[in-house]
């Protein structure tokens, strides 16, 4: 049975694929999984019936025969666990994996997405400035330590895993922020993660929703 | 072999439990697995040796033959996949109870922790008192969330699992705050994680740490 994935039908982002269905869409891909796509307005999405699959009213979620889930890490792991290409086949590799995709969630995102929220709910309040050199200084913590760690190697531990994938979505978050730009390797991990075919893929199927909305919206812009 | 943990010499909560070794401790409790704990002072934590375990320069690490591990979430889920007791057996009931390990850490975590950050980094700035009522409003927005998917079962989803482990440390974090006196049932919730054999026997073996490096500051207050 063909999973079925939830994804904005509006995304805030206006197809930039920074929205967390990027995360499932780019793992089915890179497993070669099929899927089926439910688009929700943000209206559906604090709808009871979304609720009932999401209690925190987000997107993605996961249904497939018998289950639901939530959480895009959840479900990247979901999937990872049960097609190769994602983790190691060794068990202590796998682990080691399964660390970076925790680091990447609940170490690198929250300052990151810290400074997001401020950016868009604290840009005219009077501390604004002050708040941002402050957040600024707490994703730059986070980005030395892991351009320290990653160094010269291509990917995180050993060959590219669902580690990898979760932590380019992060740190993609930051596009127009300027700070990536002050750490090369990471940069340059992130355009390495996003010249994978399957990150291609999951990004146009993503933009071709973005496409569409536009269109809806707005017919003369086509 | 015994595995070694990683936790502070000298805890800034004062004994509390509320480090993140804490949940390490505790899962290693559920299911029955010794281990060794080695302490670190914060000089220790940032020192080359430690980073080469921890990236991020943070406790806890997990050591056992041939493998290193950070992130409490992913040493717990490790734990959970090697004994039984902290994840169910069904593959699709362990699917779930993964998603909370991930929402613990991701979706109910940050504002938590944000809240905690700014009362700390922020108490002496102009802006404190608007900033934290802003918190407190991302704070509620995630426990009603959560406390209308809990709403009268005993936990998040059938038997506990690693996934209430993980939410009952982070919501613990909210102690002294007054906010999840509002949400009797997670406060109900709490108590019934805590009130556990294998809490409070890891409960207890981080206090003696705390009791010991009291000891060594000041003999006179023992």
């Amino acid at each position: 049975m063909t999973p079925t994935i939830t994804a904005f039908a509006d995304s805030p982002d206006r197809g930039r694929g920074l929205a967390r269905d990027m995360r499932v869409r780019w793992a089915l891909e890179e497993v070669g999984q099929p899927s089926e796509v439910r688009l929700l307005s943000f209206e559906e999405l604090k709808a009871p019936a979304h609720r009932a699959l999401h209690p925190f009213g987000q997107i993605p979620t996961w249904e497939e025969e018998g289950l639901v889930l939530f959480e895009s890490g959840a479900i990247v792991l979901h999937i990872a666990g049960r097609h190769r290409g994602l983790l190691p086949e060794d068990a202590r590799a796998r682990s080691r994996a399964i660390c970076w995709m925790f680091a990447a969630l609940n170490t690198v995102e929250p300052p990151i997405v810290e400074r997001s929220l401020a950016t868009i709910l604290e840009r005219d309040e009077p501390w604004f400035a002050a708040r941002l050199t402050m957040l600024d200084g707490r994703v730059r913590q986070r980005l030395g330590e892991l351009s320290r760690r990653l160094g010269n190697a291509e990917w995180l531990d050993g060959a590219f895993s669902a580690g990898d994938l979760l932590m380019a979505t992060v740190l993609a978050r930051l596009e127009g922020s300027g700070l990536l730009g002050e750490y090369p390797n990471l940069a340059a991990y992130l355009l390495r993660a996003r010249a994978r075919p399957a990150y291609q893929r999951a990004y146009a199927a993503q933009f071709a929703v973005f496409l569409r909305s536009r269109s809806a919206k707005d017919p003369a812009e086509n």
